[in-house]
């Protein structure tokens, strides 16, 4: 490493101001190197705007956005939603940054009444109570405009039939189930959360031949086999619900009406029954309070092996006569407004080039955690863009700060935002930065596409974790080793210590607002934050005093998140050459075309297509990423910091447009709106990705025609990738 | 395969006669061809002798022993206990087969009162039942002999002081509870079993400082988590307690006043202060209904990773002074008479070549499972040979059958019995093959040495299973694979279907009456059974009325288990050249220090010692093996069925001196008594084997100095193996 003397003392200098203490942080870990994507000059100038960004984001601010953002449940589409909305815009404005609302008309449900789950047995007829209790020592609980137990977009319904239980309600239980027997055809199914995003558990149920769901929290999974319940610790307590989407997510999220096309006046909105993203069998959450009642009499064989849970008795999975449930949803439908917020901080030399920040501000109740921890860190990032701007920063390109609506029914607030201005993204968005539930703990965790890795590393190493005193970093590190027994840590074959091995960055599936952006538009994504002990996920108690409680009692992750973010986001929109790096992502595909190639052998799948013309075009991408990125170092010296250079926009460009290069405008099969060749959701897997979904849906059905046609789609893919790359150093 | 006319029409004849249905499984699976270690002609008279063999076990005589042995509660030096030997002597002698009673004089305790198990809280005092509730629907449980919950050697104690959850009280466990600050030191530990031989808990929680240990079944691991409870289920209901013993059996088994030498009239005993196999803090066992008393109200921390267990709450390890325990056991501690049962077969052409079939008949209550199916299958083989005797049967090798009292307490007459005849058994002893809890259901499981590996699996070929109608081996495979998951199943390297690799059949830790035969003296020994849902182990629900209801309700698995274990026996005893391969030990040692050094490389202690000569030696013991087995099967065909011949006898005895060849006089360390290189129970995993012991355990302890001192021990073994085998064919 090479140091530099002029940034060392300057950083010293201006460390002595803060009082967190960075300093211990930097001189053990921040090299003081060139920041990628920076000549040596750019990097000491950055690095100074960046400790003055830093150096913005307070715990009592943060504290008092969360205070205000969790006052009421704030549902989308609510007035009280439109209150945050307003909140959220006028700061951002108070400091100095242009903010407007912007509108979009999608449908949206609310219950009518609370849910009616009652079990009927030949002795008694017993009406679960279905709501959370409230917990005196946290104010919020009795808060009378706690919206009902419900998911969003069950559609009404009134069943009564003997119940199944599905265990996390997928394929394989499914399947588990028939092995002994036990058909769900025309009976109502009780599966537990987990495993998947529940609008899977939804179509799948459906699928089967279910007239009802419902589904509970089981207390192994986020209640009392995980620690104390709340209000003593963080985890779900035995009233509690979740709350939560049923849509078919993974075939398009988006308002159900307009899938594709932007909710706007004037376009056209489909009719309800031609919808196809929606389930039709009504779905209930519940406690495992409840589930317990349901559970406990229920006859049938003792459950398959996975089945069983944390509640003290042996399960059965029923499906008899004796025990039936009557389930009854009276939804109110309608098409609702909902708002984002959408500010712009104007780039100087490139304006028409985006760097994108976004979280959602929409809750199912207070949502302290998801999503108003990311909300506060993007008021306080915004915050610390405000003062740089007063100091006279000029960020090389723009960054617009999005604060999503209606992200909790199915993205609708960005994926109608995309929609209309698809286009105009596809030209100018660099990147797209989400945040969610920015903070429920202090475990870092990140996910991006694997050209970013490179730059959240980095950022990641110039942020101080508060409890350790390391770098976020180091932290992250340190925590992700130990998780991994020994036998992990090192490489068996050679013997050699593997533990300096980075912790991964993940993949992104869905479940969060980035879907539209890289899933439909091929936008360079990434999605991060802190986690922690977290039980009340959609519950009445995702409030203020649970997060002041347990989730980030000082509110310093919630600084170190805003920090974090947004000096990401000022290395986007200030780099001279932007550092996404394709090798990493050449080597990310290779490694999941193997993986996928020994399910095909192991399914002797494997000579129903020639993988020769991938490995080639694996090949060619690498090589091309390699040779692009020596273009882009050699590019950005001989640039010596030129506001404007040829050159290096054109490599610039190519460097976001081979993202886009990756989507496929015919879609994936069956989902046309997802047109990424790498990632999307799987249909099963809900939130998790499905890497190279559609060759690995087709392995996974057995089916060699597909696979050939979707091997050939990505190979086009990566070749379309190649080229853009090859272009840029003509 | 070859197949063999007459022989097919004599099976044909045969099984028209039998009830069960031999015949398909036989035209399935049985090759008619030769059996290992027969010539042709040899192989035909001996299937014949086999078929008679295999038709006499019954169900209905089967029920009538299993009635008649688990009748009373019959703990080892009981009155009732000496009743059953008188049983089993008579049995066996009705059969035409001498037998007779062989006592020995052994320290045995008995509770003299229940356990005073008491929860101390600042409001209150709370007596614990600590009593197995009484189930009307069976008989057997309201029995006034049942034995109180009480350890096998536990001393009398009277503690009183914080109780400290230890999870599985295991060295890990405490290492856990270090980091979170709690210390045991003074404290009375609840430990939960399972994971590790009950003693080792006992040791473990000594060295830790504890002054009291209270052992509980937690029913995530035997009861409602795993299925229905006793009576409506296999599974441990929640009065139940574990009995068993708390003796160092991982030092030492037998008699604790006369380790290493026999509990006869004459030898010297060790004072109680002197002997090293006990523990001196008091240990009690409790059901869960009676730990969910203790464990709900404990404070301190929240559990760590792991601990949590099936109760419905989230577990805290205590430690505080809030959770006190007041714990007092009162022990009648006396040198008792213990009786087995030793029968003689005499063998026709090699008398002084013995093959002992062993099994232990003293149970901590009634015993059904353990270990009276085991006795109902020994009785049942016995009736089966004796039968043969009378149809003219000799085998070439002597068959002794051995009913051992005292296993319970740690092996007692099995351990006294190999002690007094251990030059005779180190000369005479072809193997032993061992069942305890012989049937606790359908699925078929086997532990031997790796010599043996074949011959087991030849004789499940042989022997129907009344499930499935296909043979045992059949059986067995299917269960197998069912449990493993799809990337197992193949050889993701080359995509090559592996699922045709065969069940794995076990190493030999310790926990039943093999210990002594092949740690001590070094004899080929086997363990096999039929297991199942078995909650009920070591109480006072392991009756009859829980085997006709959930174990064998047809009695046909004792029946398998008597044809089955009889097969075996007699094709050790009739066999011309001995079918003991020891290619397969030399490929399982093999894998057994690939594994080792993958610990070593990864702890950085490969460079400590030198591994060079440890594969040469592998590899000379490899080859030797490989000629032997040539040449033992040129010999049995040219000794063409002869009664006696020098070549084979000289082969044969090479055969079974190599087991005694891999054990070293100087014993292991720290535990003398245990001379086997390659197979002990570990000093931590207690039931489980630690393949090559001392090298591996001195891995764990990072001490290069015992790793190569043990390494060199295990050369000469093998070394010295190799030898025996040249030997054998110069």
């Amino acid at each position: 490493m090479t140091t530099n003397r002029a940034l060392t003392l300057f950083l010293v200098g201006a460390l002595l101001t803060t009082g967190v203490n960075l300093r211990s942080v930097q001189s053990q870990t921040a090299p003081p190197a060139a920041i990628d994507g920076f000549t040596s000059e750019g990097s000491v100038i950055q690095r100074r705007w960046e400790e003055e960004f830093q150096r913005v984001p307070a715990p009592d601010s943060a504290r008092e956005h969360l205070r205000r953002l969790t006052a009421e449940p704030h549902v989308a589409g609510t007035k009280e939603d439109y209150a945050t909305a307003i909140y959220v815009r006028d700061k951002i404005r108070s400091y100095g940054i242009p903010s407007e609302l912007n509108e979009y008309d999608v449908l949206l449900n609310y219950p009518k009444q609370p849910a009616v789950v009652e079990l009927i047995t030949p002795r008694r007829r017993l009406r679960l109570a279905v709501k959370e209790a409230v917990i005196p020592a946290d104010p919020s609980t009795s808060n009378p405009n706690i919206i009902p137990l419900f998911n969003g977009y069950s559609p009404s319904g009134d069943v009564t039939a003997p119940l199944v239980y599905v265990n996390y309600g997928l394929p394989p239980d499914y399947a588990a189930l028939k092995k002994l027997g036990v058909d769900v055809k025309g009976k109502i199914v009780l599966a537990r959360y987990g495993n998947s995003f529940r609008g899977v558990k939804a179509k799948v149920a459906e699928d089967n031949g279910a007239i009802g769901l419902i589904i509970y929290s089981d207390p192994a999974d986020d209640g009392y086999a995980q620690g104390d319940v709340y209000p003593k610790g963080p985890w779900r307590p035995d009233s509690s619900g979740q709350r939560g989407s049923v849509q078919y997510l993974f075939q398009a999220p988006g308002d159900p009406l307009t899938p594709g096309r932007p909710s706007v006046p004037g376009e056209q909105r489909l009719k309800m029954e031609d919808v196809t993203t929606l389930t039709r069998i009504p779905v209930q959450p519940i406690s495992y309070g409840d589930a317990k009642q349901l559970l406990e009499p229920l006859a049938g064989p003792v459950r398959p092996d996975g089945f069983q849970g944390g509640l003290p008795f042996s399960y059965h999975v029923g499906g008899t006569e004796s025990i039936r449930v009557h389930l009854k949803t009276v939804m109110d439908y309608k098409v609702r407004k909902i708002w984002n917020v959408i500010s712009r901080i104007d780039g100087d030399a490139e304006k028409d080039r985006w760097v994108i920040m976004g979280n959602h501000r929409d809750a199912w109740t207070f949502g302290a955690v998801d999503p108003s921890s990311g909300t506060t860190a993007m008021l306080e990032a915004a915050r610390g863009f405000g003062q740089l701007l007063k100091s006279g920063w000029k960020p090389r390109r723009s960054i617009v700060l999005c604060s999503w609506d209606g992200e909790e029914y199915g993205l609708l607030g960005s994926t109608e935002w995309a929609e209309e201005h698809a286009a105009e993204l596809k030209q100018k968005a660099v990147a797209y930065l989400n945040m969610d539930s920015a903070v429920s703990g202090s475990r870092f965790g990140a996910a991006s596409v694997p050209s970013m890795w490179k730059l959240i590393r980095a950022a990641t190493r110039h942020v101080p974790d508060p409890k350790t005193g390391k770098s976020v970093y180091q932290a992250w590190q340190d925590n992700s080793r130990e998780g991994r027994p020994e036998a992990d840590l090192t490489n068996a074959e050679s013997g050699t210590d593997t533990s300096i091995a980075e912790a991964r960055i993940g993949a992104l599936g869905s479940g969060s607002d980035f879907t539209p952006f890289l899933q439909h538009l091929g936008v360079p994504s990434s999605d991060m934050g802190f986690g922690g002990d977290y039980g009340v996920y959609h519950s009445a108690y995702d409030t203020f005093h649970w997060m002041s409680n347990f989730g980030d009692p000082t509110f310093a992750y919630h600084v170190t998140a805003a920090r974090l973010w947004g000096t990401v986001a000022m290395r986007l929109a200030g780099a001279e050459g932007l550092p996404l790096d394709y090798r990493d992502y050449a080597t990310q595909i290779n490694a999941f075309f193997e993986e996928s190639m020994k399910t095909a052998k192991r399914r002797n799948l494997a000579n129903g297509f020639d993988e020769k013309p991938m490995r080639e075009a694996i090949q060619k991408f690498s090589e091309e990423a390699a040779r692009t990125e020596k273009a882009r170092r050699d590019a950005i010296e001989e640039s010596r910091g030129a506001r404007t250079d040829a050159k290096l926009r054109r490599l610039n460009d190519a460097l976001i447009a081979v993202e886009r290069a990756l989507t496929d405008g015919r879609g994936l099969r069956g989902r046309t709106w997802y047109t990424h060749q790498i990632y999307a959701p799987g249909t099963y897997t809900g939130y998790a990705a499905q890497p190279l979904p559609d060759f690995r849906q087709a392995l996974e059905d057995r089916n060699t025609t597909n696979a050939r046609e979707a091997l050939e789609r990505i190979v086009e893919a990566l070749n379309r990738a190649a080229e853009v790359l090859r272009n840029a150093r003509d």
